[in-house]
């Protein structure tokens, strides 16, 4: 088969490596950066400080910083490089503007220290069991193998945007893990919690799992509530997606 | 520093990641390929078979076929391709040309397969303890995959020649490592059983740490049975490489 053709098998006949996107799907940026931020104010003696909104208006960068790129308006820098850009450019309005460079480099990286949603690790374990897993993220190399070091997610091996030198939802992602893994785009399935991620995998002829997090944005959160087409699976947790992939319980 | 020049800083101080050479350094390519051939002969009703003979002419096609990529005399194609090219040359003066396409491609696959030496995993779980470590090999990434999987190998991350698109000893490698690990050559820290890959680390200013493995080859070993430069540690095993990097015991 040519790839792009849909596939007439289960997906757990077929598949043989399950990426997974990161932010949002798998950790809990929201939170984790509310934490990092609210202790580091209450240090600065800041009282009434709104973390969440301090953490949603961090991420407010994320989407633009990367189209830059993709637009061919920038050269492609790291994830980090436009995390630190947002954050220099949001200090000030939260009353934050005299933190230090070692300050400002510090906090920058709790980008590499999120946390997992609380059913991440033990859905991960069982479908790692059965199928490769790895993933397919904008997160830079060291960001994502500092995340699963210390939250314990239990990769087989990581994709990071340095590796493509681009970020999702550019195809050009999506067709470099399938040139890396050298595998039929129909063996790989990209699960996320983003309709328009699956729908850049399923372009690729990638197999699809949707997995809701419908309070990933909170108050700013305006898409992805529920999955918004046929994908080949479609899971309220990584362990409902395990059951979906008939992966047993472990012992 | 600009990374090339030497650093004056012990490595244990200095080091946030340490990338391993993987054949012959971290496996045992020999005694694996031995035993799945002889397995394989025995099948097929061959006496007096020498599984090890086997195993050193399938690798001496291992050097050559990168050679060609390296020298622009093709372009880049998986280590995978290179085995599989190597292993039907040599069948027939074996007594094997009578394997199977499907029995070939398995057998291929025995390089996805290749066990650790005894010392590895252990020394691996120590240093990882304290550092970020992974594969800086030629394998393909689904190969380093499997056998980190099948052989409990406790990588942070996968680089593979695919990455790259080139292979060692070629300077594109290293580089296209540092750049993806976003750090000072002089924080990164290559170990290999092979001289000349820690020559080629050191022209660009990573630090380097020699393990000796001088049975790897058996009666075919010409070269690599010590230490030849002033690398910054020279280490008898993995276990004793994570002495020297000051790396506790594991309780």
């Amino acid at each position: 088969m040519n790839g792009k053709e849909r596939p007439i098998l289960p997906p757990e006949n077929l598949v043989k490596v399950v990426l997974f996107d990161t932010f949002g799907t798998i950790v809990d940026w929201r939170t984790s950066i509310t934490k990092e931020i609210t202790t580091i104010a209450a240090r600065k003696g800041l009282t009434d400080f709104d973390g969440d909104a301090f953490a949603r208006a961090w991420r407010a960068g994320y989407a633009p910083g990367m189209a830059a790129v993709t637009a061919g308006k920038r050269p492609f820098v790291s994830i980090d490089v436009i995390h630190r850009e947002r954050l220099d450019a949001i200090l000030p309005a939260f009353g934050l503007s005299l933190l230090t460079e070692s300050e400002r480099a510090d906090l920058n990286n709790a980008w590499h220290r999120l946390s997992p949603w609380p059913d991440s690790c033990a859905g991960l374990a069982r479908i790692k069991a059965k199928f490769m897993i790895g993933p397919l993220s904008n997160g830079s190399l060291l960001l994502l193998a500092h995340m699963a070091k210390r939250a314990g997610l239990p990769w087989d091996f990581i994709f990071s945007s340095d590796m493509h030198q681009a970020f999702k939802r550019d195809p050009a992602v999506y067709q470099n893990a399938i040139r890396l893994l050298d595998l039929a785009p129909s063996e790989i399935m990209m699960a996320a919690a983003h309709n328009d991620d699956l729908a850049a995998a399923r372009a690729e002829g990638m197999q699809t799992a949707y997995i809701n997090r419908p309070t990933e944005y909170g108050v700013d959160q305006r898409v992805d509530f529920a999955a918004t087409s046929d994908w080949d699976i479609i899971a309220s947790s990584v362990p409902d997606l395990a059951d979906k992939l008939h992966c047993p319980a472990l012992s």
